[in-house]
């Protein structure tokens, strides 16, 4: 990637938000005024998920309302079971996810009475729902029964990946993930988001255009690229070369570095914790302590720190969790953070039209088509 | 719309591009330097779409591989029909234009080998095979054979439409029309691809993201607001008070008015002499006489012109395509713009993450869900 300063919006302000601050000199981070750190030790995801969608935090009432309103909407509506069959097995899992959430957009499409807050409610459920849906029947033949007794988000999804209830500690982990990806101001995704509803397009539209835009590895794809690292050695000593001539190349280390944190990402440190947790037999320790053996190269030789996407990918696949859901589940966290930014711009719209500095050729005379030559 | 200079980064450089300029003194616009006066009286759509994404006028040979390609593209894969027929009759086209595309990235990936320039050729045509399927399997019960022996996109599109080759000057009609559309520099739904793939995502992504962007009726969705409101109209009698009482409403009119010009978009001038040329019966005559008494009211009221969306209504009317296939065709024509973009992009690619002011509550303590009131 060249680094080209008149482009790419850097340290450029382009609007206001009141959801989230990456904090005072770069780095904290905070939801609607909560740590992140708070959040992530004494939350839930429907808590932060309610907190930034709605302003605060819930009540009981609230969370418990709001908890069964998103187990409701569970269920997939036919034609979509259908389309997802359609589906190669080879797609990409966001592929799939961009797909089926435009789908729904048509089956279920928004209106004056049915609009952000309640599409989001079916939105958590229904994209795991469609998911492990395509997941289980291109990989068995079996068409899941995606209806069950799981309250919670990260629940639904294990429950439909494992064919079972997870145990708690499974849960926690995803869920604290799922805190932690929630929301992170003007980044990518949701800039596009915003740039998608300043047209007054719909709502659906607008999560789609962040779903394809997240799918980059520059973005949310950076958690799958940082599990394929990882996975690439077998153990900790081939690491410091290998890192090397990597840079050497010139290569991108993914889930390295962050445009906005300077010296650290306040969502490693606690996601690294967990996967540190996590490492209960020698298999697991040793992905771990190669992980952190990347982290001290890559620190060494660039000064990068690791970002929330790099033990994030470690947590996944101490789950379980297939590669291609690693980004999938940063989109169902992250909805919470697009929808509450497309309230926001709703709320205060203007048009999001920039204007470009034009490089091109001056006017020029019409060639006919015979005397191009 | 509210005004609010802090958002919609009006009049903010954000880039550079070598594509298109809206001229000097915003008075004029050129597509890699030829004048969209010329382009729109000698060229053909299909010239223009390979001047936008190759950068030079195509010769003869060059021109006919390139319609040849488009035109072996107008196949459906039998899972796309399949999903075709999942999404209700009530579905917005653009939504099926969105979800169809989505579809057809996940049957037929980006790859190395495959990537921006084929892709391209084959949504122009596969976006118009795929509408009219919809379409006509909806309206009609008929699974039509989507491929033809028009070379032309115009043509292809027609032929779809009536079920049958299309009259020279009805195919020329809307060829001009999609000359105009082809591409307009930063503009809201460029902005969104130009974002989506700076993340490093694919290129059905980008587009996806684009189309997303475009439906709005501040955007794309402008030309079938236009016709709704031209269509209000029984005859130009009523338009001057009704048109009063919407604007003392603030009532924003649709086809009216544009970021970047700021007196003329000279667009709207060649589109217009289009739509007199067909209005070839007296009711073709009376729409275009409402539409012109439209044009004079808000010049007066507001000092505000038509922009290319308010008179392309008028054509498409004419040439009697439905009014939900207005903004697809928008898209069909745009394609080539943002795929000129998107290359741009890749080209001297950054990040596209901005920054936001932040306006929301100070770090405030966690409170236990038991403790909130």
């Amino acid at each position: 990637m060249k680094e080209n300063s008149a482009q790419g919006l850097a340290g450029i302000t382009v609007g206001e938000t009141a959801i989230c601050t990456v904090g005072k000199e770069a780095k904290g981070l905070t939801y609607r005024g909560y740590s992140i750190e708070d959040l992530a030790n004494h939350s839930t995801f429907e808590e932060v998920a309610y907190l930034l969608i709605y302003g605060l935090l819930p009540k009981q009432k609230e969370l418990d309302n709001f908890k069964k309103k998103i187990q409701f909407f569970q269920n997939l509506p036919t034609p979509i079971c259908q389309i997802l069959e359609q589906l190669p097995k080879s797609t990409h899992p966001m592929d799939v996810l961009r797909t089926a959430c435009s789908a729904l957009g048509c089956l279920e499409p928004e209106t004056i009475q049915y609009h952000e807050t309640s599409i989001v409610e079916r939105l958590f459920s229904f994209c795991i729902s469609a998911l492990l849906y395509w997941y289980h029947f291109h990989n068995s033949g079996r068409k899941i029964k995606v209806n069950n007794e799981e309250s919670t988000i990260a629940g639904h999804f294990l429950y439909l990946l494992y064919g079972k209830q997870a145990e708690t500690w499974q849960q926690r982990a995803l869920d604290v993930s799922l805190i932690l990806y929630a929301e992170h101001e003007f980044n990518a995704s949701t800039f596009a988001a915003r740039v998608a509803i300043s047209t007054e397009t719909d709502f659906y539209s607008a999560i789609i255009a962040a779903i394809a835009t997240l799918k980059g590895h520059l973005h949310g794809g950076a958690n799958e690229a940082a599990m394929k690292l990882i996975a690439s050695f077998e153990n900790e000593k081939t690491v410091e070369k290998n890192i090397h001539n990597l840079l050497v190349q010139k290569t991108l280390i993914m889930g390295f570095g962050h445009r906005v944190y300077k010296d650290v990402d306040p969502r490693s440190v606690i996601i690294k914790s967990w996967a540190e947790q996590l490492t209960n037999n020698k298999s697991k320790k040793e992905k771990f302590l190669i992980a952190k053996r990347i982290e001290e190269v890559v620190w060494n030789e660039k000064r990068l720190f690791p970002n929330l996407d790099f033990y994030s990918a470690l947590v996944y696949h101490f789950l379980e969790i297939p590669m291609g859901f690693f980004t999938p589940l940063f989109v169902i966290s992250r909805l919470s953070g697009w929808t509450a930014h497309i309230i926001e711009q709703r709320a205060n719209n203007r048009l999001i039209r920039p204007n470009a500095d034009y490089i091109g050729p001056e006017l020029r005379p019409y060639v006919a088509l015979k005397e191009r030559i």
